[in-house]
This record gives C-alpha cells, sequence and structure tokens, in this order.
C-alpha cells in the first residue's frame, strides 16, 4: 500500500510546482515515487522538463511520471466490462460497442482517476503516490466519490426493497434474470458476487480516504488575498469528505498567514530552481501528521466531533431528513455513519465552537 | 436567447478578472447581463467585491451576479424528478429520498451548471450570461455533454434494438411497465413523449454550443510559457467539441504570443483597476466573431474540414470502429455527425494541412 499526496488550492499558486518538489524530495530520500497529473495539456510536463505518456515513465532514480489520458482509459475499462458482461451474459449486449469510440462524460475523469490510483496503490510498485489534480472542488468531489456511491447504494436499496415498486417488478425478476443472465439468479440481487466485490472496492475507497496515512492533502497558496481564501476553504470542504489536511505550503510569501491554525505552515523559498524548493517541502511526509481528525466520536459520552474550520456557524446546516443525520457545508453534504452503539440514535444538541461542530446523541 | 461568454485558460491567469471585465464592459453597453460563478468558495465573491448568493442579485446597471450552489441545485431538481415520478409511476419510488440528503457526484455539478446556464437563458430576462467555470478539460466536458449524451443514447439505442437481448427482455416490457407505470406502455419505449422532451433539450443543447451567437468562448493568457501552452491546448480542445473560440485576452504581458493564428488578441493593461482593463476587452461581442468555424462540410466534393490547431499530425487519430467516423484528439473523442448526403459514406482520404484535418469521403 502506497501514501498518496494531493494539492489543494487557488490556480496558479502552485499546486503543480508543489507536487513535483513533494516527489523530488521523497525519491531523494529513498521512497519508490509515482508522480501522476491529471492535466491533459502540456503544462505539467513542460513544468516537469520531461515529456509524458499515460504510462509510468522512470525519469530520475525512485521517480516515475505519468500523465493520465481519459480516453485510454475509458477503452481499457469498457473492454473490462465486456469480458465482464461476456461472462455473464447469456448474450452479451455491449459486444457492438467499442471502446475506442467512446467519448468522456463529466464524471468519468474522477471515476477513471481513482480507479487508476487504486490500481497503482495495489500494485505494490510504489511507496508514495503524489498526484496532481485540478485541487479545487472537482478533486473533493472525486475524493469523496466512495463515500457518496456508497450512501446512494446503500439508500437506494433500502428505499428500493420497501417500496410498492419492488413488490411490483419482483415477479418479472427471476424470468428477465433467465432470460437475459447465463447462470439465472439466485436469492437477493443485492447479494450478487460481483456488487458485493464492487462494493467492498467501495468501502476500501472509503476506509482509505479517511486514513492519513493512505490519503493526505496539502493547502498550496501563496499571500495573495483570494488564494488565501480559497485554500481556507478548501480546507473545511475537505474535512467535510473526512479527509486530512496535515499543512499549508506557503508559496513566496512574506507574511505567513494566521488563518490556518494549527496547521503547521512550510514557507517556500523565492529563489528560482528546484532545489532550495526540494529543500524547503515538508521533512516528514512519511510520518504520522499532527493534524486533527475530521471527525471524533465518543460513544461513552454520545458525542460526535466534527472538525469544520472555515466555516462560521450559519454555513454550516444540520438536519434529518432521511434516516441519517446530514451535514450541509462548503457546497458539499455527508450523511454521518455512525459507529454501531450511536446507530438509529438522535441528536438532542449542537453547538458550534472553535471550529468544531459538536453533536450530542440521546 | 442570449449569448453565453465563457474563458478557458491556465488557473492563475486571470479568467475570472476577464470575465468580471467582460460582464461590466457589456452591462456599460446596456446589456443585460448575468455574471454566473461555478466557484463555490468565497474568491470569485472577493474579486467582484459583491457577496454572492445561489440567485441572481443586482449588483450594477443592467449587471447581475450569482455563484451556484450544487447542493441547492441538486435539491431543486430531484423535487422536480419527484413530481414527475408522481405523475406517471403507480407508486412513486423515490418520494423517501429526499433532495435534502443527497451528496454531489462528480459530474453532478457540470449536469447541474448546464441545466442552470439552459434556463437562465430561456428565461429571456438577459441578452448576456458571463460563465465563470474552471476553464479547462473540465469545462470542456461540460460543453461537450450534450453531444455526449446524445451518441451515447443512439448508439444505446441502436445496439440495444438489435440485440439478442431486447428480444430476450421484450415479453416481459409490457407487463412490468403496466406494474409500475400509471398509464402502462404502449408503442417503442424510447418514442416515450418524456424521453422525446429530454432529447429535445439535448438537441438544442448540441445546437446552442455550436452557434458562436449563442455560445463562444476567449482563451485568456499572460506570457509564462506554460500558461501559453495551455491556452493553446484548450484552443484545440475546445475544437473537438466544436465550439467557436473567437479571441485571445492577453493579460499584461509584453510581447503578444504569435501562436494563436489566426484569431485576434486583446491586450489587457497591467494598471490596477477595472477602469481600463474594461476599456481594453474586445469591443465587439455583440458580433459575429471572425473566427474559423470548427467544422465545414462541402456536400458537393465530399469533403469534411475540420479546425484542429495546436495539435500536429500524431496526436490526432481517426479511427471507424463503429458506424460513425471518430476523431480522437485533445483527450477527447468525436464521432462525426454528417449531414444526410454523406452519412454512410466512407472515409477515402484524411491530410492534415495548416491546422486542419481534412476527410474525404467516396
Amino acid at each position: 500500500m502506497a501514501l498518496i499526496l494531493t494539492f489543494l488550492g487557488k490556480g496558479g499558486s502552485g499546486r503543480s510546482t508543489c507536487a513535483i518538489a513533494t516527489a523530488k524530495k521523497l525519491a531523494n530520500q529513498g521512497q519508490r515515487v509515482l508522480l501522476v497529473t491529471e492535466d491533459a495539456g502540456p503544462g505539467f510536463g513542460l513544468l516537469l522538463g520531461n515529456e509524458l505518456s499515460n504510462t509510468p515513465t522512470a525519469i530520475d532514480a525512485n521517480l516515475w511520471a505519468m500523465q493520465l489520458q481519459f480516453t485510454q482509459l475509458l477503452e481499457q475499462n469498457w473492454d473490462q466490462l465486456k469480458q465482464f458482461e461476456a461472462q455473464y451474459l447469456r448474450d452479451p449486449f455491449f459486444k457492438d460497442m467499442y471502446g475506442q469510440e467512446l467519448s468522456v462524460l463529466p464524471g468519468m475523469d474522477q471515476a477513471l482517476t481513482l480507479n487508476a490510483l487504486r490500481e497503482f496503490d495495489a500494485s505494490g510498485d510504489y511507496d508514495v503516490i503524489v498526484h496532481d489534480g485540478p485541487g479545487d472542488q472537482a478533486s473533493l468531489r472525486m475524493w469523496g466519490m466512495p463515500a457518496g456511491i456508497d450512501w446512494y447504494f446503500r439508500r437506494f436499496k433500502q428505499v428500493f426493497q420497501s417500496s410498492q415498486f419492488s413488490k411490483a417488478i419482483m415477479p418479472f425478476v427471476q424470468p428477465v434474470a433467465g432470460a437475459i443472465l447465463s447462470g439465472g439468479l439466485s436469492g437477493d440481487m443485492f447479494d450478487h458476487p460481483e456488487i458485493k466485490q464492487s462494493t467492498n472496492v467501495i468501502t476500501q475507497g472509503i476506509a482509505a480516504v479517511k486514513e492519513p496515512m493512505r490519503v493526505r492533502a496539502y493547502l498550496v497558496t501563496n499571500d495573495d488575498t483570494i488564494a488565501i481564501a480559497t485554500a481556507r476553504y478548501l480546507w473545511g470542504a475537505a474535512q467535510q469528505i473526512e479527509m486530512t489536511v496535515a499543512g499549508v505550503l506557503f508559496n513566496r510569501g512574506t507574511n505567513p498567514p494566521a488563518e490556518f491554525e494549527p496547521l503547521p505552515i512550510y514557507n517556500l523559498p523565492t529563489a528560482e530552481g528546484w532545489t532550495s524548493l526540494v529543500e524547503a517541502m515538508p521533512a516528514d511526509y512519511m510520518a504520522t501528521p499532527s493534524a486533527p481528525a475530521p471527525v471524533d466520536v465518543d460513544v461513552s459520552t454520545g458525542t460526535v466531533r466534527l472538525f469544520l474550520p472555515s466555516f462560521d456557524k450559519k454555513q454550516i446546516q444540520l438536519t434529518q431528513y432521511g434516516p441519517e443525520v446530514t451535514i450541509e457545508a462548503g457546497d458539499q453534504r455527508r450523511n454521518l455513519t455512525l459507529p454501531a452503539p450511536l446507530k438509529g440514535r438522535s441528536v438532542t444538541g449542537a453547538k458550534f465552537q472553535s471550529g468544531y461542530l459538536i453533536l450530542s446523541f440521546n
């Protein structure tokens, strides 16, 4: 398993530069590093000084780099889907659609990126994967995708199983399945082995994003007011997907901003060239970060503390429409998955105190 | 109908600043202008100097501004879906899922943005909508979405109707539909009025993106090599979704780049403040642009000319796996929709000449 590092901040504040310097530093330390960019254009390669392709290429000792190309990734994944289909369906349906003709729709980039990162992580070939993405809300949507899909799937299953709809179509499920699936269908369709396997991948994805030794973000900003405000916003928004933000890379600024307490701030030099920049990058990437955990549950007192820095009370909304407690902040909703002892209990109190939303359960 | 203007370029090159200056200029000219940002954070409001909400607010004469908030938009759209469901289904299925608990998945931002722009366009309240988005590949995915969805839908229908799969499930379609739909189902399910209505919306979306008096992009760059290379790449990539790029806004640079021939270049001043910047913006936004059309079909000679600047021959791939000709470039695939006289004919020749891919049909 690898450590995945990613960077959040306003465009132009130096995110890609920090990703490259981080990768160089870790490779110098002897870690096997893969540097992956989502930038389909020539920008990242020009900055790095290497021409990139869609497979990892060694560019230095311990250092590999690549550029994700989504048309290629879509084609490969489509071929896998077709193999899968050929195995299960009596008469494969998508065999007449070719990976080579598929265009990339919004959302596919993120799904394909996550899947590629998962595969590189699982390969065991790298100790660290340094990820260069859009670094904004779109990146957070990507990291929140496993939890989001998991929620939609669970909720859909729940609604489906208790619906008249389900009872109405049930008599037809077995014959339809018999007509199209090679082996028919036995038992609960949500228990199908392939569905179980995908939910496993999703569960592992959720666990990885929450675990700071698996996935971790750093904020990047310069001393421009708007860049600082954007980084602060992304800090709070990252907590909404329970991703640990471990520090601030302060790019070529003079007065380190005070708005990021209690995160460590790393001052990056104004000098040109990689040497001094690599030097200035955090030396402790491989150590457990000291940053606050996004969520902290105390079962004994029935208390859940959510770290939501950068928001004020009126930017956070707490509702309980469905069966779960929903927190809205940073233009994302998060449905709280509570540990067994708190599950099903209702919120009796909520207060917002020094960056924490503190919920009490009955 | 409104003219929609959008800006493409590297992050930090001044896209949002150009969007604001453009909106101010057009409002000064007497056009009713709506300025819409996808930036969920505080950055755009700080730059504009106005606090923004999720509905248009008048900030000056003829000028309204707003910030798209995707959790809110998702909630509104979900409520519409539920009304629609209540109308057609015997027993509404999603009634137990609440818009207030839905989290935003990747791709939803783009779909919700397009839909919001479509509604503002249709309202007749604005002459111009100035759109501030991520301005990168993600924005192009969004503008390419109507054509992408249309292709998937057509291709899926084609594959479905000719499959054994379709024949296998057909005996069950009527009884299942009878059990779940209020009025049962008659005729071809792809001919259902609601499906027809959504395909109409998609067809109109495709037409709007192709029409430079409806949707038009400008490139933004400063004199940094990487910003120039990125803008050039996005120029080519925009042609892949048949969007007209009408000019280059050259931000605070000294030597206007020569790489954007034949586009007009607008030099933006280095002076601080909006006045001189607004002055320097194109004066002819409301006129038909002189930029090359992304596609040019000559039925009489059986020739199709595709404008694909910024790519060289080996970055463009031409295939014919499915029933259509597919062009791959700029990490996007485009399936050529040919006019009736050329439909079904095969490519007999392809050459790449001064930025144009020229295809000859038999």
